[in-house]
């Protein structure tokens, strides 16, 4: 039986799942630019965002951050989300930027199908994380995915742009929205762009925990 | 006791609070614009993200829909909401579009001050509700709306400009959400211009129902 597509971000009150980019031509995190106020600011507002994640047993793990952490409703969502994912779809710039920032061990453990006009070989990380680049769109990207899943889900990782572009295409079956109590007023809006007179949200489950709460709808295509 | 000064809105999960604007020269509601198309999205939209409300038993009794209704932790919400308000601050283009649309029993049913650079006596309605017209800024107008309070809590009651002037000001203590699962794409978007560096969420209540998600967060000032 065939998985699910689907996406699961953190989002901010105001609608966003990234700050504002900073210019990167010579490398977001270089020594050099941490005392920049944008990168400071960019830096702390991602952080206000992913807060929820820092301290769960999962995110420990799967970053190779040390033993403990804490257990809950959290971190089993964020267990649960990683562990449904057979293999994911990407866009160039969400690649760009992780290809600097991820350790080693890239933290997605699957195949993962990387959008982009850049021809490359597969590049194999240690942990099972591969990533394959896909030249001829998104449609034959999600094919690859749902082939290398087997059964399991298949996750459009992000960024923004990906993940809408599959939405308003009419190929992501359901998605997971953790909202953070933050508010950063400019950045990258998840649903820009959407075709709202496309689209009807049928809402799954709504789990609150004392730091975010985790929504979960079905979309529903008008007239399909 | 002062009570406290909050807001309490529905959005869309994009971040709507109101459809986008149809052009209003010669009456939304009149007969003859019932079937323009624009007219027609306005309302759906609209009606797709109060739909939570329309059944409630609190809903009908205020609008003196007649008996019955759903009861419930929606309903006992929209209650306590309007138990809590004392006195209510409103802009003018909300009163402009109340005015035409609301019954002759506006459903505040307590003083209302409207911020505005119309003169004009209050204005008085059958079952408690009167406009008091304020041109002299938010402030006084908030404090005009303090006093009339007695002790009860100031609702914003909007439109979306004037719950941000608010905010931004650092005059609201708290805020709720209603958040209803629909996407609409376009419209008044709650937090547009919101001072993110200024302001600090502190979550206080998340409450899912079967049909919506109900946020609270106190307000926090940052550096205050």
């Amino acid at each position: 039986m065939a998985g699910k597509v689907f996406f699961s971000v953190t989002m901010s009150l105001d609608g966003f799942i990234a700050p504002e980019p900073v210019p990167v031509e010579d490398g977001l995190l270089t020594p050099a630019r941490q005392d920049d106020p944008d990168v400071r600011r960019w830096t702390a507002q991602w952080a206000a965002l992913q807060q929820w994640q820092f301290p769960l047993r999962f995110t420990r793990e799967n970053l190779k951050l040390g033993e403990g952490g804490e257990e809950g409703r959290d971190d089993d969502i964020a267990r649960e989300t990683f562990e449904r994912t057979g293999a994911s779809v990407m866009g160039k710039r969400m690649f760009d930027l992780g290809e600097q920032a991820w350790p080693q061990e890239a933290p997605f453990h699957t195949p993962v199908f990387v959008v982009t006009h850049t021809k490359r070989d597969p590049w194999e990380r240690p942990g099972g994380t591969t990533f394959h680049f896909v030249n001829d769109g998104i449609e034959h990207a999600l094919d690859l995915a749902r082939d290398a899943a087997a059964g399991r889900d298949v996750r459009i990782a992000g960024g923004g742009t990906t993940i809408l572009e599959h939405l308003n295409a009419g190929l992501v079956d359901e998605f997971s929205i953790t909202l953070a109590p933050v508010l950063l007023g400019a950045g990258t809006r998840l649903f820009a762009g959407v075709d709202a007179s496309r689209i009807t949200l049928e809402p799954i489950r709504s789990e609150p925990s004392s730091r975010v709460t985790h929504l979960t709808f079905a979309v529903r295509l008008t007239g399909a």
